[in-house]
């Protein structure tokens, strides 16, 4: 059995910073589960493009709100408490924030080892041990 | 890419409930994304005794409290919101809720079915297509 704290990983190298996001990497590959587990947050107002072309992702929002545009059909899903989306074909999107602060928990398959950056294309590369 | 809301799941056979518990089955196996995600109540005073034999589970707290009590060690995690347990090792362990109703998040691996059922160990079975 293991325990994280967030307050033991804010600050630390778990916790990684973007324009329009901070991410809190709560497991990793390294962690032996078989897929990763994250908490995020974006700001109100924030407009992310992204594409995970090698990782499957689910999030799920437990505060605040905003919205993501899946850039296959058009289509604007709404996000707010007890919204889940699930990233389940590589799907090109924009998660935009909304008037107050997104608490997202994000699971990766597979997991995120922690040395992955964001590619231009808004993806994550594939790290190997 | 699917959106799922937890309006919708709730009082249908997404959400399902026992002594001590209840559970919305957010993402499941037949969702393709390799885990399982589920969002579980643990009401204040509750009490449960669990030992998943036959899956990975990872649990974070987002709102409320108790604690965890790994039944290898003797030791007792307090839980409360920024608090994740893994249980990498199948962990036999008995969850107590605190003084307010626990708000969980938890990630599987194998991703559950639905149809399990809890064993009379605290395990879930495995399920196969």
């Amino acid at each position: 059995m293991k325990i994280f704290r967030l307050e033991n990983i804010i600050d630390t190298e778990r916790e990684v910073k973007g324009p329009g996001w901070t991410s809190r990497r709560l497991l990793l590959k390294k962690d032996g589960m078989g897929f990763s587990f994250h908490e995020t947050i974006i700001p109100a107002g924030a407009e992310l493009h992204l594409w995970y072309k090698n990782h499957l992702e689910a999030v799920y929002c437990v505060a605040g709100n905003g919205s993501i545009e899946d850039l296959a059909t058009g289509e604007v899903h709404q996000i707010k408490d007890g919204t889940l989306y699930a990233l389940d074909n590589h799907d090109r999107h924009i998660l935009r924030g909304g008037t107050e602060d997104m608490r997202l928990i994000c699971g990766f398959n597979p997991p995120v080892t922690g040395r992955e950056t964001h590619d231009e294309d808004g993806s994550y590369n594939l790290v190997e041990d």
